[in-house]
């Protein structure tokens, strides 16, 4: 099963990563970080770089494709190679996803047009911009698409779509070989649980 | 404030960009992954490659040093060049940090003798080997050491870790920027919790 990771200028480094370390587990995986140039891409951090194995020519279709968000999604609004690339792709894919702002990039390839997704809390209105259906839900699935919320939700994401891909009982296996038992030390995940003048600290300038 | 964060081959990606996500929105965070070698070290599934910007001889010293698992760990049970920089930072450091199974490695430099400690739910046994006192919790301190679970916990013991050192206010507004709200499709994440014949499966060789 051929499953490619895009990653980009400025990306998010744990919205690739978080299904990458549950994805690599599928029968057969044949999983490849692809970028438009080969070699070290650098997160928005610029302290993390993980390296495109494969360019866009070198991969033209996946079984999954997996788009995460970051600062760097911003530039990557216009059309461009990345939008060619995600759309050739797409069109071979069994499942076309998205972690955080990733889902903003598909929609502005116009992928997600008529289709429910989710983004990152703070970006959800902006899905409808581009015609799709903004919902605030961990994990959308609409089709074969398939969108999570923020930065760490690309984990529940993908053991949701591996249950989905090769059955609940390999998403268990994963679920306890990554021990993915969360314990937050905060009730503050998400605007709807986090104290309010945590949310107003963010939501300020 | 000075974060090392170590990769080595073979090891667990998520392990490390767990933290790395958390830890990097510190105040003043200057954060780097270090290796033996600089360049592109391969996570154990070889599908990806993280960058290692800086050697051990250029990081004598760090204010936090993280120490991931994965299963390259049995190959730096020995005395090496990568125990003496882990023994050399930490006596630099406020804080020695592991997650999943790079308390092990932690254990065999010697520097968990008598201490608390956990790692990942099926090597916990394993730490008693190296004088440490295995302790079944997601997080645990221990003076300056804070050893994590299996993978995912890095994010809990990162997020904790950010409490301590730099407030609960702090700690909440990441926690919501990373939107951890995490919502595990099964209840699998631990022995405790997962169905038996799940246990039973990654138990049978």
């Amino acid at each position: 099963m051929k499953i490619a990771i895009l990653i980009f200028d400025r990306f998010t480094a744990l919205d690739a990563v978080g299904p990458y370390e549950v994805l690599s587990w599928l029968p057969n995986a044949d999983l490849v970080f692809v970028g438009e140039r080969k070699g070290p891409v650098r997160a928005h951090t610029d302290r993390l770089a993980i390296s495109a194995d494969a360019t866009f020519d070198e991969v033209p279709e996946a079984d999954i494709l997996v788009i995460p968000g970051g600062p760097g999604q911003q530039a990557l609004m216009e059309d461009s190679p990345t939008h060619e690339w995600i759309r050739a792709v797409d069109s071979t894919s069994t499942w076309t996803t998205t972690v955080c702002t990733g889902s903003l990039i598909l929609a502005a390839t116009g992928l997600l047009k008529d289709r429910k997704a989710t983004t990152h809390w703070h970006r959800l209105d902006q899905l409808a911009t581009y015609g799709a259906i903004p919902t605030s839900e961990r994990v959308v699935f609409d089709d074969k698409y398939v969108t999570a919320a923020g930065v760490s939700a690309g984990i529940d994401m993908a053991l949701t779509l591996t249950a989905k891909t090769a059955g609940e009982t390999l998403a268990q296996k994963i679920q306890l070989l990554i021990e993915y038992d969360p314990q937050p030390p905060f009730k503050a995940g998400h605007p709807k649980t986090a104290p309010q003048e945590i949310l107003n600290a963010l939501l300020t300038p």
